[in-house]
C-alpha cells in the first residue's frame, strides 16, 4: 500500500499508473472470445449477488453519511440500495452478457484497385474513463458495457457513494477474475481526491474516451477541461412541434407524455411549438395545465389560456427537468425549424403531423442527434431503441450520436489481405 | 473592409465571425442535392481552369518570395504550380464531383420495441477547419471534399503560398456561387496571423473538426493545442514483419517496395522485423542495401551483413522518411507483435507470411489503423483503397481511422418514424 499512498499524493502519477495497468489488461481482453466475456459478466453478476450483505452494509454507511450531511431526498433515493435494487443491478449485468459481442464484426468489405481484399472490422476503443455521481448502479452498468465490448474501464464515482462503489467494484472484479479475465480491466479510482478527476480529464494517450454520467455541472466541467475525447450530452432542450396537420388527439397524447411521463429525464420535452394553423391548440394547452404543468408562453401563447405566464428570453434555452414547459405559437414549419435551430441542444426534437412532406422536411433538416415523427421524445433511450443497454446519449458531432450502446464503444481497423502486392 | 481589418486585430472575433458565416452557409449546403453539389464542383473546376493566368501569376509571386527567403528545393517544388499541375488540380475536383454523395445514405434501419421505425442516416459534420502548409493544391482538394459531403470549410494555408491560395480560393468560390450554392461555405482565412490558427484550434462549438495537413511539427501543435476534435496522424512508424513462413521472393519485393518506392510518405516502412527462422534474411537485407538503403540493426541484425550499423534506442521510434531503415531479427510472431505494440505509431503494420494462422493472429491482434497481410505498407492511401480521394489518414481511436474520405466527413442522425407512440 506504500505505492498507492505515495501515488495518490500525486494524482497524475496515480492516474497514469492505473491507466497503464488498464491498458495492459485491455490487450488481453481484446483477444477474449464472446463466450469468455459473457462468462465473466455472468460471474460478476453472481459475485454481486453473493456479496449482497457486504454491499448493502457498505451502502448503509453511505446513506447514513448522506443523511448526516443533509443530502436531498432525491439524492438519497439515487444512492440507496436494497435487495431488489441490487438484484436489478445483477440482472442488468446478465442482460449485457446476453447482448451480441460487437468485437470482430465486419463493417464492410471491398476490393482495392490493386486486388487486395479490404475488410473494416470492429475493435474495442481501449481504456474508457467513466466519471459519475451518486448512483452506485453506474459502477456495474458501465463496467459491464465496457467489458462486453472489450474495453478496459477506469471508474470514478461520487464521494457520496464511495463505500457502495468499492463494495460493488470488488465483487465485480472478483467475478471477472474468477472467470479467468484480468480483474485490472475494470478499475475503480482508489481516491476521492478531486484533482484525480482533473488528471483523468488530461490523460490524453492513456485514456481513450471519457463518459461523464451525471448532472449538467459535472458534464460541463468534463467538457470544459477534458483533453481526452468526451462522449456526452450537456442538456436535453427537446422540442415538440405540433404542425397544422397534426391529429389533435395524437398531439395531445404525445405532448402530455413527452412532458409529464417523467419530467426529470433528458428526453423530456422542454418547449412545445404549436402551429398557428393547428385547430386544437386550446385543448392541448388545457390538457397540460390540467395535468399540473406550468406553462410559460410567447405573447400569442399567453392569449390562448389565462393560466399561461409570459416566458422570458432565457426560458427558450432552459432545461426545466420539472413540470414547467415553454410554449410558443409559430407560423409554419420554417418558423418552427428556425426556433429549433436557435434553441435546441441537439438532443431530440419531434414533429407531430399527418402531412408526410412536412414530416420529411423536418426529419431531414432539423440537425439533432434524434429527430422524431409522431412519437414522444421520452423514447430517446438505448433500451427503447432496442440497443439492449446504454452508456449514455451523445450530442456531439463525431463518432457516435444519440443513444450509445456497445457499437459506440468500438472503433474499427482496416485489414488488408494481399497476395504479394507491391505499389506501382 | 473596415470590419475585417478591425476583426483581424482580434483573431478570436475574426474566427468566430467567419465560423458563423460558414455555419449559416452550411445549413443551406446540407439541403443541397447530389446534382447541385456535383454541378458546383464542376463549376469550381471550370473557374480554376478559366483563372489559370491569374493563379499562375499569383503562384509566381509566392515562388519568387520563397526563393528570396531561401526555401528548400523540396518546399519550392511543393509550392510551385504550372499549367499541368493546375490542370491536375481542376480534374481532381471533377473527380470528387463524380464520387457518390454520402449525405442522406441510410446506415441501418430497425424497429423499436414500441413499434417506431428507426433509421440512421448520414449527415454532414458541419464546419471543418483545414490547417495546411505550403501545398496550394490542398486549398482545392480539401474544399472539394468538404463541399461534396455537405460540409462548410474554413481554410488556413501556409504563408509561403498565400497568393496562390487566395487566387485558387477566389476561383473556387466563384465557381460555387455561379452554380447557386453559397460561396461562404468555402472560406479562406484572410490573415496569415499565427494567432488566428490558435483561435481556430480553440473554436469549440464553432468549428466541428480540424484536419491538419502537413509535417509533424504542424500536426503536433494542432494536437497539443486543439479544443476542437482533430482528425490526423502524427507520424507513420510502419513495420513489416517477415514471418518464418514468408515466401522469400515476396518478402524481398514487398520490403523493397515498402521502403524504397517513395521514402517520404507516411506509409513508408520504417522498421523491418525479420523472424530468426526466416531462411533468406541475407538476401532481403542485401537487396535493401544494394538499393541504396542505410540499415540500422539490433545486434543480431548487424551480424547478418557488415554494412548494417548498430541501431540506437531512438531508432526504433524514428520516422526516417528517407532511405534509412531499422532492422531487427526477432524470435517469432509474439516477439514481433510485442515490438510493434511498443514502437508502432498505429498507422500501418504488415506481416509477410504463407501461414494463414499466423497472418490471422497478426491481423486480429496488432492494434493499428491499418494491418496488412502480404502487401506493401505503401498502399496506405485513400486512392489505393478505392475511396476515390482522401482528406487524410487518421490514427486516433474515435470516429474514423486509416484513410479518411467522404464517409469520414459525415456523421449521422437517428430518424424515428412513429404512428403516435407515447412511452409507457
Amino acid at each position: 500500500m506504500n505505492d498507492m499512498s505515495s501515488a495518490s499524493d500525486n494524482p497524475e502519477s496515480l492516474v497514469a499508473d492505473l491507466a497503464q495497468k488498464g491498458r495492459v489488461a485491455q490487450r488481453k481482453l481484446a483477444r477474449a472470445s464472446d463466450a469468455e466475456k459473457s462468462a465473466a459478466l455472468n460471474a460478476a453478476a453472481a459475485a454481486i449477488r453473493a456479496a449482497e450483505p457486504a454491499i448493502l452494509a457498505a451502502n448503509a454507511k453511505d446513506v447514513a453519511a448522506g443523511e448526516a450531511n443533509g443530502l436531498s431526498g432525491a439524492m438519497l433515493d439515487r444512492l440507496k440500495l436494497d435487495a431488489d435494487r441490487l438484484a436489478g443491478i445483477a440482472s442488468a449485468i446478465d442482460n449485457v452478457a446476453s447482448l451480441p459481442d460487437p468485437v470482430g464484426e465486419e463493417i464492410d468489405r471491398s476490393t482495392a484497385p490493386a486486388g487486395m481484399t479490404l475488410v473494416r472490422r470492429r475493435i474495442p476503443i481501449g481504456l474508457i474513463g467513466i466519471i459519475y455521481e451518486s448512483r452506485p448502479n453506474v459502477t456495474a452498468d458501465a463496467a459491464a458495457l465496457c467489458l462486453r465490448s472489450g474495453n478496459a474501464a477506469l471508474l470514478r464515482g461520487g464521494s457520496e457513494a464511495v463505500h457502495s462503489n468499492r463494495a460493488l467494484h470488488a465483487a465485480f472484479a472478483e467475478g471477472v477474475a474468477s472467470a479467468g479475465l484480468p480483474a485490472e480491466a475494470i478499475q475503480l479510482l482508489p481516491t476521492q481526491d478531486r484533482e484525480a478527476v482533473g488528471a483523468m480529464l488530461k490523460a490524453a494517450g492513456l485514456i481513450d474516451m471519457i463518459v461523464p454520467r451525471g448532472g449538467k455541472g459535472l458534464v460541463a466541467r468534463v467538457q470544459a477541461d477534458a483533453r481526452v475525447p468526451v462522449l456526452a450530452h450537456l442538456d436535453g432542450i427537446c422540442h415538440t412541434y405540433v404542425h397544422a396537420a397534426a391529429d389533435p388527439a395524437m398531439a395531445e397524447a404525445i405532448a402530455l407524455n413527452a412532458k409529464m411521463r417523467r419530467t426529470g429525464i433528458c428526453g423530456a420535452m422542454e418547449t412545445l411549438l404549436i402551429d398557428a394553423a393547428f385547430p386544437a391548440t386550446q385543448t392541448v394547452v388545457a390538457a397540460l395545465l390540467n395535468a399540473g404543468c406550468a406553462l410559460r408562453g410567447n405573447v400569442r401563447a399567453c392569449a390562448v389560456d389565462s393560466r399561461i405566464t409570459p416566458a422570458s428570453d432565457e426560458d427558450w434555452d432552459t432545461e426545466y427537468l420539472e413540470a414547467t414547459l415553454s410554449v410558443a405559437i409559430v407560423d409554419g414549419l420554417d418558423a418552427a425549424m428556425d426556433h429549433i435551430a436557435a434553441h435546441s441542444s441537439g438532443h431530440t426534437d419531434a414533429i407531430i403531423s399527418g402531412d408526410a412532406a412536412a414530416a420529411e422536411r423536418f426529419l431531414a433538416e432539423v440537425d439533432s442527434a434524434i429527430v422524431m415523427h409522431n412519437a414522444s421524445s421520452q423514447f430517446a433511450d438505448g433500451g427503447e431503441f432496442g440497443l439492449g443497454a446504454e452508456i449514455g446519449i451523445a450530442t456531439g458531432r463525431l463518432h457516435a450520436r444519440g443513444p450509445v450502446a456497445l457499437e459506440g464503444l468500438t472503433t474499427y481497423k482496416w485489414q488488408v489481405l494481399g497476395q504479394g502486392q507491391a505499389r506501382a
